[in-house]
């Protein structure tokens, strides 16, 4: 007995924002120094570094928990099932909604509780809540789902990733442009097929790694340094997933039995195009292995890094229009994984 | 096979903060006119409205995690364990960390992680989340604490509550008054013996109830209506708790198989004094029975309303100094009940 995800849905926000609508920004350093290459320069070296080409932004009128719910509905409309016959709406997200043009986090109610408002669900034994665990909220809120099948105190699960990034950026620091929003969600359900969660691994690196993204003041020194933007370390973050992500698939493909030859396809948390290609590629050398061709679907070249939405966005987008040549068909075998704030990791090893 | 509390710890904040410290506040109504009776007499009614005495706030320094992380240390050497044996820290809170004198909330990384950070826990397979559910957080992680150790994911839990309500009171709203500070935090650990949880029930009321509780402007029309504090409608709420929280404590003593004769405590949410022994009251006349004396230990008198933090706070002064003549002996059932934003509601029935 395991679990399976019946159905998926995204939402993908309609503002297309380009590396060059940063041209003017006034991107300064750490110390609030300008940076000695222009805006202009910076937005266009990002596609190298990064692979972003452009991102996507809500329209001033949506919060998170907006977004959120128009993935929940999409994924309840693909698995063909009644709302009410949910157990759980699992919520996971950051920094709740945050009104454009303000800068307080809102999440009282949950943002499980509007969604489930929303849908119109009766049935109070449909527990919503969310949860907090960097990017990688998502993939914990799968495996938070499958322990409580596993556990017997659930049946079916709706798990929500959702996230408005363009809300809590620093408009002086030029990490801001990696930044995205999106919304992401799939149900769950008790599995006796051979399909479903077939391993899975979370940890969390808090000894030295534990503000390697945090909540900071802007680099512009004259501003309020009461109000706070997301900010990270990016380096460090870096050299941490490069060592930590590819251990920790390894460890959750060898719990699920699986050998690495029936890995169909790998299915990363879209952070850093080149992050994630160095962490597959370390990944695969740990077998001694190069990496296969067409093994990793990705979105962030059109939709940047919408934290926690970003797999299931990739699962629902390659189901739908599909990404490139990349095909999944019933039976194969793939690996998720993310990595984020916390520092938090996670895996599954699941098949289709 | 169960789960069973090895460690209670709590941290009650030192700033006493008398009913008579609210006597010159400016109170208005929901609609902005101030209130027919003076401040003073506003806050003198209060202890016979809501059995408030005195509220604990903490000191300007302090943040959420930090009397969090208090708690945790208490409830892990009460439990002698060692902290790299845990395989969870789950944080309940509704408004993460918030300075004094700010109005941003900020959970990037979870507190957990913090937490996780300050005890200096190396294992990162410990995994550290935060999660949000109104004030019944901590009875909720307590049970997703429980549900891991069912599944077969973990053994042995931290589970933290946590909240600065004194961050996010509008002081033109005599309900400020009720909101307290603290934390509280318990280790649970799988049972092979008779004790631990013998059942939970939990539910969210979301379909009109969504906003009872919620994050809103202040009464004072004159302040920017972006600034937002915690709000409720007292009323609602109270119709709503007499209702609900009795017929889940019943559903889940059903559970439970044990008898209504058994139960020898409730240790309830302490939200309103007022509110909880009609609950109470109701709860018994499902059974065609008066309430039994000595049934309900109360810390709300000299604590207010500390949100998630109320009910392991309750627990852990109950069992070093006592409260009144409340005493419990090893075999004792009792009911553990909360509610709060969401709205949500649980139970646990827990054999000492």
């Amino acid at each position: 007995m395991t679990s399976k995800f019946t159905g998926l849905g995204s939402y993908i926000p309609t503002r297309t924002i380009t590396n060059l609508y940063f041209k003017d920004y006034e991107f300064l350093n750490e110390n609030g120094d300008a940076l000695q290459q222009t805006s202009q320069v910076t937005a266009e070296k990002l596609k190298d570094i990064t692979g972003i080409e452009e991102r996507k932004y809500v329209e001033p009128e949506l919060v998170c928990s907006d977004i959120g719910l128009i993935a929940a509905q999409r994924a309840l409309a693909d698995a063909k099932t009644d709302p009410e016959t949910l157990d759980y709406i699992i919520f996971a997200h950051n920094f709740g909604d945050v009104k454009f043009g303000t800068i307080q986090s809102d999440a009282v109610p949950t943002l499980a509780a509007r969604v489930k408002h929303k849908l119109g669900i009766k049935n109070p034994k449909c527990v919503a809540y969310d949860m907090l665990f960097g990017c990688p909220g998502w993939v914990e809120s799968v495996i938070q789902s499958h322990a409580f099948i596993k556990a017997g105190i659930a049946q079916k699960c709706l798990v929500i990733g959702a996230e408005t990034l363009s809300r809590v950026v620093d408009l002086h620091d030029r990490d801001s442009m990696i930044y995205a929003d999106g919304a992401g969600a799939a149900v769950i359900e008790v599995s006796d097929s051979d399909s479903g969660i077939l391993a899975h691994e979370s940890a969390s690196y808090t000894l030295n790694e534990s503000d390697f993204i945090h909540f900071g003041k802007s680099y512009n020194n004259t501003h309020d340094p009461n109000v706070r933007y997301i900010k990270m370390f990016g380096k460090k973050i870096y050299e941490f997933a490069l060592t930590r992500v590819p251990a920790a698939m390894k460890e959750c493909l060898e719990k699920s039995g699986e050998s690495i030859e029936n890995v169909k396809k790998i299915l990363i948390h879209q952070a850093n195009e080149k992050m994630d290609e160095a962490i597959v590629h370390r990944f695969y050398r740990l077998y001694g292995m190069k990496v296969p061709e067409h093994i990793m679907p990705m979105t962030i070249q059109k939709l940047g890094n919408s934290s926690v939405a970003t797999i299931p966005t990739l699962m629902d987008v390659l189901r739908n229009d599909g990404i490139d040549d990349h095909r999944i068909a019933k039976g194969d075998v793939v690996i998720i994984c993310s990595v984020g704030a916390g520092m938090n990791i996670n895996a599954l090893v699941y098949r289709y």
